[in-house]
């Protein structure tokens, strides 16, 4: 039996995640992160974002911990999708990434979503490789959550304070949460968003567009 | 510096969580493991509680990643309240517990809740020598969540569906929920709950009070 230590996990990890960033980066291939609690809306927005995205062309890794019902809900709208399962484990790894992003060739795709483990505290620990994270928090889990979350959000580029149509139902200052997320990461850009009835969504779109042609860009040059 | 192995926390935190169990047994002191999403209503749920349960003594230990929110939210309603600040890490350990139990004083108390950190995957892989978990999920979560996350719910004896309140602003499918719950754990008590407008409390608040006395009768044969 073979016993590996945590701390050299972390350190293969990192490692997996620079050699994905280097590969992406020669591909000009966006890779997008997105995490937040269970049911806070990861597959909803990723549905939506890939109706507006069709111009492009997008690969999609779910990460679940046994079941494939989040990729079965994204396949019609992309390129490919696929599943990982982590059979009970909390996070995805870069070296799993790494791996996907070989075998099926998914460096053909202009932006590649990965749509991390339901879960704000773990998946922020390991770095994937990707070009930018996007942290979710839904209004009907109360303003206080990057208070005691900090990590997902202080790593992130963009937050998304998802499920806007419930907010008259809810008690939830969007005054605080922005407060305390420019207190955790200045730089954060914060969409507010309902994936129902699409209230939002549209500066998200042109903003994730924008950063698929830095890249492009970048990788031109 | 020393390094820990996984599989050698993992065996101690067992042997702590036998203890924590035969020292409560003992006392006739009654551990509730409370766990659930962030933001799925946990402390919410424990207010209600503590309000309902002022004839017994009651203690709470709550883990929270760095703040101590929940725990002030709750000192006004409990003899004692403590904090477990885990300083990033995502669940709580046996260790913890017992340690707390017997400098705290905490076997004076009829009912310990533990309220764990928020996430579905984690905490319940550690036993923290409770008598009994509760799993919360909430409405505005979706339905698939015990299907996606079934090691918490199949380890609980009871679960509450919070934020029912919601209900008529959300898909979710009640039938759903409770056919698939039943068939990751057909013994499972299930509560349907609004800890706003207070309906479905009652019949929880008496089940935790049938839990008590069944406790003591034991400890006290």
């Amino acid at each position: 039996m073979r016993v590996y230590l945590a701390r050299d996990l972390l350190q293969a990890n990192q490692s997996n995640a620079h050699e994905n960033r280097n590969i992406l980066a020669n591909n000009g291939t966006l890779m997008v992160n997105v995490m937040g609690s269970p049911g806070c809306g990861k597959t909803t927005l990723l549905q939506r974002t890939l109706q507006a995205l069709t111009c492009y062309r997008v690969s999609v890794i779910v990460g679940d911990l046994y079941t494939s019902e989040d990729a079965e809900k994204l396949a019609p709208w992309c390129d490919k999708v696929l599943q990982i399962n982590t059979e009970g484990a909390c996070h995805l790894e870069a070296g799993q990434i790494g791996h996907l992003m070989v075998e099926e060739n998914l460096l053909q795709s202009d932006i590649l979503f990965v749509e991390n483990i339901g879960n704000l505290v773990c998946p922020a620990e390991f770095d994937l490789g990707e070009d930018f994270r996007v942290a979710l928090i839904s209004v009907t889990e109360g303003n206080d959550k990057p208070r005691k979350y900090p990590l997902v959000f202080k790593g992130a580029a963009a937050a998304l304070v998802t499920k806007k149509d419930l907010l008259p139902y809810c008690d939830f200052s969007s005054q605080e949460l922005e407060s305390d997320l420019r207190q955790i990461n200045p730089e954060l850009k914060v969409f507010q968003v309902s994936c129902k009835s699409g209230e939002g969504l549209e500066p998200w779109f042109k903003w994730i567009d924008r950063q698929l042609l830095a890249k492009k860009s970048l990788a031109s040059s």
